[in-house]
């Protein structure tokens, strides 16, 4: 093991979840704790942070409040979405990079996201490789979607399952409150992968739990949507339906533009911004069976929340972070930290470490046998995978009646 | 104080709250002690329940899940909205009743809910006393919307204002995790009191809050609001408004239907669409800035959320119902369980007693001067009020990673 001395630098990028900031502590806690360490740098807003220069020194902030990160959710430093261009075309961004990583004698990169952070940091991994520059490049997994290759699961979706497993048994007994007919339709995270649509089955184990849920793994075929919803109602008068944000007829067609479509914004990944699918099924729903109908759409609340997370999550998280720099140290490079589950009925997840050109752009899916054979519902296999992962609670402690999240100095860092 | 032997039976009304239950713990608890009342029973949904003789005998359940009701959400054993008649126009109703308590020997009646419910009440109570028939008659007040008349306060409120008030800072955080523009949209209950949508201002006094806060007290202004909107948006780039659901125009119009009026937004089948009041303001604020719009509607989340529910408010749930009990074995009837906060510095609630003749139909109101000057906002007034009603933590206790409610037998009573 040769010894790099040098800065370390974490960048968060893509969406925010409960736990990225616990993998930001992670990587804080042990790279301050590391001799070889000699500076702790997070980039605000990830890769742009660092073309633009604006990082933070975080060996200036409170080490109680570098604690408060473990509760605290969304992207504290700061995310991004931005799509670095094929080096081989324009490198301008790459050469930028280069430069600051020198200015700032910047030796060990770590970023947190998902497949397209691990495209991102693939490509910068490869690029100072190329470019002769030493430097420990290491991707950290998150996002509540659960859809990156090569890991058991990701950190962030614990949490969100948890969140919405828990949530979806107060709205089934909110909406038995009445003796009376009623549709609820839940609209659920997951543009192309239903991870988090089928936690909600969670809940159907416990007994409160949506009578039918459709995932984008599959085609959405709106009248078979329509005739099962009603097959179901006619039975049980009153149902939950959770749907998939993300669910295509097969066209590929998204069903919410089947409504009206307020925002359809596209991010810089090119994604469309979804939205309004449940008002949309709502509507529909209404239309044909005259049914009392409701729409939920859990928004960013199933991402954020922070004070319903799961501690086997946030522990997995922080681990993920620690892990990252634990190796880095040790000499590793252009890899992703994975978790690989321990064989046994007792969970246990081990770290393993993942090729980071393995891991970008690809998506993992709900495999086709752990959804139901009629591809409404899923399968106890489903169940027995996630149901480890929302184990045991978190939440921020609470100050005054209200939650007491991080509060950083974000001290800019300087040569 | 005339000991009066018979039964007991407790009656849940109107919408669901997270600490309905708990009250109804109350209830139960100190009625299955009293040694004059000789069965305890709950009323499926509510006066329904009793015309149709249709109730639960609690004494037959394991008082471990009685214990659960304290943490669980909704309506366990059901609610309604039932509007009894003018009894001096049709009576039915009332004689049906008065041979139910008379065949059971019913001589305590609580019922637990808002305006509407205490009205029920009140005119059962009127009726009995009318007929001769010896019943003690007691309101338990129950509303999210914090309505009532003479109470400080309502329990529910106090639950339901701390998820708002939570949600609100992680919602927060979420949308700064991009360096992007955004005005977010929340969309809270409460059809004519400002009380809940009013107390995402908790939030703004961690930091963490709306920027415009629009109260149904006021008349809503679409030009006003949306210059408003337009100029804090111009300066701070990304802020959050908070909108009562009830929000209405000068001639009395809701905002919320101004949605297809105004946009004309028809989904693919030609039904205008479902969407609420977040939905549509959205539209209305993306259209005029084409800025980046989000709707978030806290819908059934904010009412059920017993995972987030504020101790203090449990905890006085729980007292008005037990103090209920404990007033009518010592000969009260005909009066509505009340809040007074006690002077000083150090919040404290004492159980009162008023009439239900002045509670029923009775909204009360954000008072005008704890709404500021320019109509959207709340004054410091507000927070002193509210802040000490989401105090303590309460959740239900958690069984493998998930809420564990109460399960009741319900056991159907029999003469």
């Amino acid at each position: 093991m040769s010894e790099l001395r040098g800065a370390c630098i974490l960048g968060q990028s893509g969406g925010p979840t409960a736990v990225i900031n616990a993998s930001a502590a992670g990587v804080f806690q042990e790279a301050l704790k590391q001799d070889c360490i000699t500076a702790v740098y997070g980039a605000a807003h990830g890769i742009q942070g660092i073309l633009n220069e604006v990082f933070y020194d975080i060996g200036k902030e409170d080490p109680y409040e570098l604690e408060l990160l473990k509760t605290t959710p969304s992207s504290m430093i700061g995310s991004v979405r931005y799509k670095l261009k094929d080096p081989d075309e324009d490198d301008t961004d790459y050469k930028k990079l280069l430069d600051v990583f020198r200015k700032y004698n910047i030796r060990y990169f770590f970023y947190n996201g998902g497949n397209d952070s691990m495209d991102t940091c693939n490509k910068i991994s490869k690029y100072m490789q190329k470019a002769g520059y030493e430097c420990r490049i290491m991707g950290v997994p998150k996002t509540i979607d659960n859809d990156l290759w090569g890991t058991d699961h990701c950190p962030g979706f614990g949490s969100a399952a948890k969140y919405i497993a828990s949530t979806t048994m107060e709205i089934f007994l909110d909406v038995r409150a009445y003796d009376t007919q009623m549709v609820t339709i839940l609209e659920i995270m997951g543009r192309n992968a239903g991870w988090l649509t089928a936690s909600a089955a969670l809940a159907s184990a416990k007994g409160y739990g949506p009578d039918l849920i459709y995932l984008p793994e599959l085609t959405f075929d709106i009248d078979r949507f329509l005739d099962e919803v009603i097959s179901v109602y006619n039975k049980k008068k009153n149902i939950i339906v959770a749907v998939s944000e993300g669910v295509k007829d097969k066209d590929g067609r998204y069903i919410y533009e089947y409504g009206p479509a307020l925002t359809k914004h596209k991010d810089s990944f090119g994604h469309v911004q979804l939205g309004g699918l449940a008002a949309t099924l709502a509507g529909i729903v209404k239309e044909k069976t005259g049914a009392k109908v409701r729409g939920i759409e859990f928004s960013l609340l199933q991402r954020c929340a922070a004070h319903l997370a799961s501690k086997t999550d946030v522990d997995e998280a922080y681990l993920a972070g620690q892990a990252a720099v634990q190796h880095a140290v040790q000499g590793i490079t252009d890899k992703m930290v994975a978790f690989e589950r321990a064989e046994g009925s007792e969970y246990k997840c081990n770290i393993k470490l993942v090729n980071l050109t393995d891991v970008a752009n690809v998506e993992k899916k709900v495999p086709r046998e752990w959804i139901n054979k009629e591809g409404n519902g899923v399968t106890e296999d489903f169940i027995k995978y996630a149901l480890p992962l929302i184990q045991g609670e978190s939440r921020p402690p609470f100050e005054n009646g209200l939650p007491r999240f991080a509060r950083l100095k974000k001290v800019l860092a300087t040569k």
